[in-house]
């Protein structure tokens, strides 16, 4: 059995990596840290864990040394250093953070604040979106986990910008995530009596995954393609679901279009792409590692329009970096990620 | 007391139109009319009523009969003959469907499948968006009341058209709507355990909403402006917010624009600008008759981005609806409808 | 008119207050204060206050000097000496929180670890339930406001125990609110993603409503009544239902007892007795100062159970508060308060 | 593998049992019947079973024949005749429905209004809680899977019962159930916005689940138990918590119990007795087969309180029924259902 440690393991995306790795047949959860709850049982930090697990947060440290393979789930700015020394000892490790998704430091320094601090790791790394990098990831020790919006947009718009079929300047993205995607950390707009029963955006024009977008989004074009973000928040617990706005070169046969994305997708065992008349909704991927793509016309059939939706928390987050390591470790891509989503 | 007549009083739109008007200091509704609840006590069919009026469901015929003004809350296609009758009666009609909102009778039929009952009674009616039309609303007998979705986009972006600011081509705009929004009427979409912890856009590219907007918007602009609309259904029970994306003719500077957005607004009371840096929040207006606008640029400054949010059961609806009614009663415009939305 | 001060503003209790009373046609909102956010105005606390009032948080003092009235919502253990100063300048003091509402100083002291501040002013106190003390409040200075869930328990229990109708040991109450029973501070229980889709009792045993509800009850009984009370967590704003369990002293014909509620409460307009066979709901109250009552029998017919229901921040606190203010000042018990709660 | 049957697929039972089942690693579904889609795949009934399994619907006579065992997910009184057939062709039957939760035929028809079917069926029919009744499952054909509120009370009190700690009359049961407890039929009580945001109790002293719950309690005490049992409808999706208060015969050491319990469930691996202090919440179970349990005693230590909480479509319903069939089967108890409830 491989030996998996989460570095962080009682923030959100900590315990979701947790709950799915204890499920999952081929490895066993080694160790775990955490800063706030160092010495506590994770069962005395979230309840659902009471009578599962007996594993007790410990620190990074400890978790590099009892592990092969690292997630560190941390606020951006903690990870480079802690890659560094696990890279360095020989092990696999996996951000869940921001740290590495940026090639470019100067982007990352507009957009964060900061330069890399182990610029050296960032030439390592790989961006571990599977769809677009599996064969990268094979032979990697580094991935950048990709952000929650970030996989929606890249996974919807991929077909297209791959086959140059838009225009790349201004791609419009409208997403709406549910209010796991902000944390365990309390604010009062994830207070429940005011977030319960309203709806609203935030960082219009200046959320941090913008630049991760136009990266990967550019990648796959391969020229450059610019996007306008808004965020919202949902008063949900889980999903993502992006509505994406952007103009075809030339007219549109959207049956055609269709059969590209079943055709692009068809290996990739994550990504649906449903029959054309149906729309996608949060609930089709609650809970799993799917990601849901439908595909419309507007009424003057002069604009294409993709919504996509994932689990912010599993093919967003926990899920994604699973079947990284999945792919890294030569299992089934999807061991352990055989979920359904509930239908209620 | 002027007398008030409720037409389809037992759907959502007549029980909210009920519910303030018993709360309006100049009124008093006489009749309401039910075709599913005939006989039955209003008190019957909502139980919030209980003990708070004995009004019983009449027929239309007794409704107009037995008062000044009458709403009509009815499905698209009921309204033109009970307007007629009531216009022919000397009566107020306001009718809170489809069936008058659209001047053009082929985009009528091309978006609702049938032609104008009463051709000739379409050129005495006034669309009541009171912020655009109030001079005009103040001599008419026949008002069309607004969409709830078209009143978030036309209040959204009328500042913009009406100084020539933006492109009109291609404006996108992304609507999420609450549930009452859909009416009372059962559908799995609106079953409790398949809607919520959900999030969905529907009809995308062919929501009816779409032409009336498109009309009022190139009213405002004075030319043919063209959108791309796609609602969302939220999990929640009340409340519409819009994000809508434009392209600014020349370089913008969103404190102008900001300045432009309150004087322009200055005497309309129901308007509400947010200072710049702040965000738009169906929290704002919820169960009020306001509308909160928010006003952004993208991170590259080429795309104004307005955040508009009404409560569409309210300003979408029956409080825009005695709003109309106020002005052409010659009562303050504000009368019934001093509503602060509660904060939790 | 009447010149009303809030002392603890910002808080949930404090902001609903000032929402009411901004609509109530006899008074005016003088002052505010707020330790937190002194200096700041109550629409930057609250962004629906925004456009509707310039009210900005001073300190105590400032509020008792230029009010007539003072309404104190406080954490426990702040409001006796702020009562005292108001009480002392000849003002009137409605205090919201829990430091006058028992009466015996030992049980203040086993429930709360303190003693009485002001011992002197707790015999100038009345409990301010109107539909118990309605003739006592009117010529009273110093009201302690009640909990939420003593009224409804209260309010549900009265006309069983003032006839002697139900053994008075160990009655079972088993009672649920809404999220903003908690307050605005910020905790896990209440972070949405912890609180959302969940449910559970909390402080079993241990309420702090425990010693006021058995002290009201006795009162009423005027004998010794004894509780269990458990407090249970809903995930949504407003409202509380206590379902609450007795044994009948002799066989019971529930269509007496109903005739024996309703005229209990005929010439108490905010109490509604439902008919027999319905059952009582928080959507019956929510927003309203109502509170709906529904009487049922096991199917043994050897227990009633009796369902009572209010909205929490209005008849369990800000609301009726107001009412005991319009009796104090002479006004009609229902001005400001004729709220119809929405439907949905 | 083992050919499963599920007929009734596309009602939520049937569903839920579905989703369990495509996990579960030894058994295969073979079949599926629906009266209402009939000739329909599962997938377009359920979108998140699309891409997942292409099972189309078929009638219950092929799903008998295709099937070792079959699920029957009916409502009562479908199930016994279809029963008998499967029985009679050698096959393994699990009702989820009421048809024999009761053994006293008078029973069922003072509350079901009818009589037994196939009356020398209920005589080979073992009750499938097998906590209760474990080793009796292991032989038997036709299990009557137990109701969902029944499944609760009954592990809460059974260590309390067996011992004879607690006074037998009039247990108060005071349950609440999330909304798929209701099933799939489109009612106003279940639409959304009707639902969401409210809580009421429904069939008060008259829900079915009386009987059984009397039934299975008087056999675990071996005498008669009487309850009082309130059913209350959450406005979530799953999840059920029952707060039960009974009287102890003697005084209590709520730690003596608190050992008991533990002890009488070592070995049955879904019951878990949270620590003294702690609290039982839905969220703990959520989407798991477990069932939690949090004791209290009530402020003058003569009420013990019993909070237990499980998943009301798992172990209130396919989870239990699973959980049988492995005990049948001679899997092992946990296989397919070691669900860790998500944290959020």
């Amino acid at each position: 059995m491989t030996k998996i440690g989460i570095i962080g393991a009682t923030g959100y995306v900590g315990a979701e990596l947790l709950r799915l790795l204890l499920a999952h047949p081929n490895v066993e959860v080694s160790a775990l840290s955490s800063v706030s709850f160092e010495g506590q049982g994770i069962s005395d930090v979230y309840k659902t864990f009471f009578n599962k697990t007996n594993l007790v947060c410990g620190n990074a440290d400890e978790v590099i040394e009892k592990s092969d393979v690292i997630f560190t789930a941390l606020p951006h700015g903690l990870s480079e250093d802690i890659a560094k020394k696990a890279i360095d000892n020989n092990k696999i490790c996996i951000d869940m953070g921001a740290d590495f998704r940026l090639s470019d430091e100067s982007e990352y320094e507009t957009w964060y604040g900061k330069k890399f601090v182990q610029p050296e790791l960032h030439k390592k790394c790989i961006y571990g979106l599977p769809e677009l990098n599996k064969e990268k990831i094979k032979d990697c020790k580094l991935i950048a986990n990709p952000g929650c919006y970030p996989t929606t947009i890249n996974l919807g718009l991929m077909p297209l910008l791959k086959n140059s079929l838009i225009e790349t300047k201004n791609i419009i993205c409208d997403s709406k995530s549910g209010t796991t995607g902000s944390g365990r950390g309390l604010t009062l707009t994830t207070h429940f009596p005011e977030e319960n029963e309203t709806f609203a955006p935030y960082k219009v024009g200046t959320h941090r995954h913008t630049p991760e977008i136009e990266e990967i989004l550019s990648t796959i074009a391969d020229e450059k393609v610019t996007i306008t973000f808004t965020p919202h928040l949902l008063p949900i617990n889980r999903g993502i679901l992006s509505t994406i706005y952007s103009t075809p070169k030339k007219e549109i046969d959207l049956e055609e279009i269709h059969k590209l994305y079943i055709d692009f997708y068809k290996d990739m065992p994550f990504v649906n792409i449903l029959p054309l008349g149906e729309t996608a909704s949060i609930k089709n991927v609650r809970l799993s590692n799917d990601c849901f793509i439908s595909l419309h016309l507007n009424h003057r059939k002069d604009q294409i329009i993709v919504c996509s939706t994932i689990d912010n928390m599993i093919k967003g987050a926990a899920g994604q970096a699973i079947q990284n390591m999945n792919i890294i470790l030569g299992f089934d891509e999807t061991e352990g990620l055989n979920l359904i989503a509930p239908a209620f």
